[in-house]
C-alpha cells in the first residue's frame, strides 16, 4: 500500500468459556464454569511503515466483581485483566525492524509463536514459567532475513517480567527505577541501568520443521531483597512442524537462580503430538476433530526441596467449520499428573504454578473474530 | 448466511448521563451530575451456528478515580465496571440452542427481557433484587418453539449470583468452588458440585400479550455462614404488552430464605402504565414523548423487621426521532416513596437497595449506536 | 446528513511509548521504557443533532499489574486507568449547544484545545496543575458563534476536579454530594447545591491568532477540612497561531486558594516557538523535523514556602509521513530544571507536579488511527 491513508484499525478478539473438574481431592468436587481468556484488540498500519499493536485482556473474568471480594475469601482467584501488548513497530528497514511498548520478551516456542486462540491444548504448557512472558522495552527483530527463513529478535527491557508467575518476575531482580523524582505526567522518568536481555534465534524450514534456539538474563537486585539473590539465566530450545494433519511440538527450558534465588534450578521438557483428522481426510466436514497427547516434565530444586511434576494431557479438538478452524473451536482434555504430592505441599504459587496436581477433566468453547 | 465467511463483530453501545436531586432530606439538596451506564460491546456470528457476545460496562463511571478515593470519603459509592455479559451460543439445533459463559440467570420479566437502554423508567423496578442478575454457566433455551410464540430457557450456573445486592449474592450459599488446587493459568478446576438452579418458561402472543414464570434456587452453605443457611428459592410471574402506543407492564416476585437466611422472606409487585403520544398520532414526528407511571411494592421481612417500601414514579420519556427512539431519549422521572423511613433506619444495603426513600428528581440523557 | 441512520461509530486511538532518563540524581541512572498514554474511543451522531463521545484512558499502563504491586514497592507508580470522557451534546441550537456527562472543564489554552497525541512537547505545561482538567456536569457552548471566530463555554460541574494533582482537587471543597440516601442503581441521588463554575470566552481569527480567557470558582468546604478552607479561583489568558510553519504558543495562569487552602497562591506562564522545517519548504517529505523550545516558570507561596521552578524545554518532532502528521511521530525533549532544589524537598505531589527536576531526556514514540 503506498497510499497515504492509515489501514485499519482491524478490531479482533476471542473469548474462551471452559469447565473443568478435579478427581480425587478427598472433597468436594464437581464442574466449575468460568472463561478462560477474554480479549480484545485493535491493529492496523498508521502510516506505510509503522504499524500498531494493542491486546486487552479479561482472563477468568467470567465476574463482574471477583468471586473473591464478594465472598470475602481470599483463596479464590478473581480475574486478572489489563493492557496485555501495547507496541509500535517501525518497518523501514525490514531485516532490522524495531519493536517497542509492552510485548513478548523473545524466549520460549510456545510462549512467543503461538497465540491463546490457537494452543494445542487447554493449558500452555509449565514451559511458559520458566520464560519472562511480556515486559516494556525495545527489540530489532526480523520474522525472515532476506527470504533464508532465518529469523532472530534481540531486545532490552524493564529488568523483570511484568506478568507474574514465572522465573523473571521477582523482588530479587533489580528494580528497573533508578534515583531521584520518578514520574512527570505519569511518565517514569529515571531507570536503574538495570535490563533485562532476551533473545531468539530460529529457522523455519516451510512446515515441516521450524526450529529457535532462545535465552534471557536479568540483573539480580543489589541493594535490596535476599542477600543470596544472583542473576536469573534462562534457555530454552524447541521444534515444531507438521505434514498432511500430523502436528508435533517439543521443547526442552533451564533456569538457574530462578527468581534471583542462588541456588533455585529448574528444567522442564515436554512432547506433543496431534492428528487432525479431518486434514488427514478420515472424517467429512462436519467433523473436524483431532486427538492430541501430551507428555511434560518439571523438576524444580531449592535446598531440600527437589521433585518432578509430570503432567499427560490427552485432548480431543473439535474444529465446527474446517475452513474457519480457531473462529469456534471446542477442546477436551484429561490431565494425568504424577508426582504431584510433593507440590500441593508447597502450593498454588509453585513454580510449576501451570501444572495440574490432580487427575482434571477441563471442557473449553471458544469463538472469535 | 451459508458462507464460511464470520459475520461481525458489530459494535454496540451506550451511554446514559443523568442528573439526580432528592427533597426532604433535612440537609444540603441540589443537583448531582453522573452516568447511570457506559456500555461497550461486540457481538456477531463466528462461523455458522455458532455466535458470540460480548458486553463490557463501566456503570456509574463518570470519573476516572473513582470519588470516593479522591477524597477519602468511603461513603460516596464508585464505579462499577466489569465483563457484563460474555457468552456464547450453539444454534445447531434451533430448539435445543446452548450457550455457555456468563449471562441473564433466566429469572424475571424486567431483568432478563428489557436492556438498560430501553427500560421504561430510569431505574429497573425493586423487583431484580428478588432475582439472580447474572452468572456464569451452561443454559439450554429457544426463543420460539417451532413457531408456537412458547420460549423457554433451562440453566446451571455458578452456587451464587456473580453481581451484587441480590436474594442470591451472598455468603451463606455454598461455595462454588471444590476442594484442591484452585486455579491453572488463570482457570479455576474444580467446583463443589453445589449449583445454582434458573428457569423461565413464556409465551408471547404477538405484541399484544407476553406471559412468563420462572424461578431459581441456590443451594446453602453446608460448612461455612450462618448455621442457620438455607437454600434460597425464587419465584417470579410477569407480564407485559401493548397496543397503538399504550404499554403496560406487571410483575410479581417472592423469595424464601433471602441470600440464604433462614426466615428471611421478601416479596414485590408492580404495575406500570405508558401512553406513547406520537405512536397514538396526538403528537408530530418532532414530539415523540411518553407519559408513563409505575407503582410498586416491595416487603421484606426477618425477625422484628417486617416493613413495605412503596415507590410511585412518575415519567416522561422523549424520543429524538421516532424512527430510531432509543438512540437519543431524555427521560424525566420523579419518584414519590412510602414507608420509606423504616428502610433509611437500615442503610442503602437493604434488599430493596433499588428503591428510592426520599422525594426524588432523576433526568437521563441516553445516546446510543 | 438528514437520514434517520446514526453516522458512526468512529472508533479512534492512540498510543505513546516512552523511554526516559534523568542526569545527576547522585544515584542509578538509566533509560526506562513505558507507556504515557494509550487511548481508545467510540464517536458519532446518534441521530441529527445528537452526538456522542466516549474516550478510555490507559494512561502509563505499560504493564498488566501494575509495578508497585508486582514488586510490592508504594512509591513506583502504576498505571492510571479509567473513562477519561463520556458525554452527550444536544447541537439542535448551533449557537446554544448543550453538552452533557463528563468532559474538560472549560480552563486553560493547552489543557482544552490540544489533545494528548498533538502536542508540541511529550509532556503538558506546568499549567495545567492550575486548571482543573474534567469533572462532570453540564456546558453550554459553540464553537464558532455565527461565523464570527468568537466561541464560548459556559459549564456547571461537581464540586471539585474529578483527577488528581490540580487545584480543584481537594478535600477542602465542598462535597458534591448532599444529605440522604446516596445511590439508587449506582446512580447518586443527591447533590449538594455546591458547584464548580467554569468558562472561556475565545476569538479564533484564522491560523495566524487564537486567543482566550478563562475561569473557574469552586465552593470551598464548609463543615470539613481544614478551618481555613477557601473557594478557589482559577483564571487563565492563553494565546496560539502560526504561519508557513512557525508555531507560537503562550499562557498565563493564576490561582488563589490553592486547594482551598487559604493563603495558598500559584502562578504559571510559558511561551513556546516551533519552527517545522518541512512546511517552511526546507527539507524534503521524507524528513518533516520540527525544532521546538519552551521556557515555563511556575512559582508557589504558602507560608513559609516561597520558590519558582523554571522548565526549558529543547525538542524536535520527527513526523513519519506530512501527511498525516499524528498517525506516527517520534519525540525527542531534553528538559533543563532551575530552582529544583526546594520541590524535590517537598516531594513529587507538589503544585508543580509536571515539572521535571532534574535534567531530563524523554523520548516518545506515537502511532494512532
Amino acid at each position: 500500500d503506498n497510499s497515504n491513508a492509515n489501514t485499519g484499525p482491524v478490531v479482533f478478539g476471542y473469548a474462551q468459556i471452559t469447565g473443568s473438574q478435579q478427581f480425587g481431592t478427598n472433597g468436594p468436587e464437581g464442574l466449575v464454569f468460568g472463561a478462560h481468556r477474554i480479549r480484545l484488540g485493535f491493529k492496523g498500519e498508521a502510516v506505510p511503515g509503522v504499524s500498531y499493536f494493542f491486546q486487552y485482556k479479561w482472563d477468568g473474568a467470567w465476574q463482574s466483581t471477583p468471586l473473591n471480594n464478594t465472598l470475602g475469601i481470599g483463596a479464590i482467584p478473581g480475574s486478572s485483566s489489563g493492557v496485555q501488548d501495547a507496541y509500535i513497530n517501525f518497518a523501514f528497514i525490514p531485516e532490522v525492524q524495531l519493536q517497542v511498548g509492552k510485548f513478548r520478551v523473545p524466549v520460549g516456542l510456545e510462549r512467543t509463536q503461538y497465540s491463546g486462540n490457537n494452543l494445542l491444548f487447554i493449558q500452555r504448557s509449565m514451559n511458559q514459567s520458566l520464560g519472562a512472558n511480556r515486559s516494556a522495552g525495545v527489540m530489532f527483530h526480523s520474522p525472515d532475513l532476506m527470504n533464508t527463513g532465518v529469523y532472530y529478535s534481540l531486545g532490552i527491557f524493564d529488568n523483570h517480567s511484568l506478568d507474574g508467575n514465572d522465573a523473571f518476575n521477582s523482588g530479587n531482580v533489580a528494580l528497573p527505577v533508578g534515583a531521584g523524582q520518578t514520574a512527570v505526567g505519569g511518565v517514569l522518568t529515571n531507570g536503574s541501568g538495570q535490563y533485562l536481555f532476551g533473545g531468539m534465534l530460529g529457522y523455519k524450514m516451510g512446515p515441516l520443521l521450524n526450529v529457535e534456539l532462545s535465552g534471557a538474563r536479568a540483573a539480580a537486585a543489589k541493594y535490596t531483597a535476599l542477600p543470596a539473590s544472583k542473576e536469573i539465566d534462562s534457555w530454552n530450545v524447541g521444534a515444531n512442524g507438521g505434514l498432511m494433519g500430523l502436528k508435533y511440538m517439543a521443547e526442552y527450558s533451564a533456569v538457574t537462580s530462578y527468581q534471583g534465588i542462588e541456588g533455585a534450578n529448574a528444567q522442564d521438557w515436554y512432547v506433543a503430538l496431534a492428528a487432525n483428522l479431518h486434514q488427514m481426510t478420515l472424517t467429512p466436514d462436519w467433523l473436524d476433530v483431532e486427538p492430541a497427547v501430551r507428555y511434560e516434565s518439571f523438576r524444580y530444586r531449592y535446598g531440600a526441596f527437589n521433585s518432578t511434576l509430570g503432567n499427560t494431557t490427552i485432548g480431543v479438538n473439535y474444529y465446527v467449520n474446517p475452513n474457519n478452524p480457531y473462529a469456534a473451536r471446542v477442546q477436551l482434555n484429561y490431565v494425568i499428573p504424577n508426582g504431584g504430592g510433593a507440590w500441593r505441599a508447597i502450593g498454588t504459587n509453585s513454580p510449576a504454578s501451570n501444572g495440574y496436581l490432580y487427575n482434571t477433566l477441563a471442557l473449553q468453547f471458544q469463538a472469535g473474530f
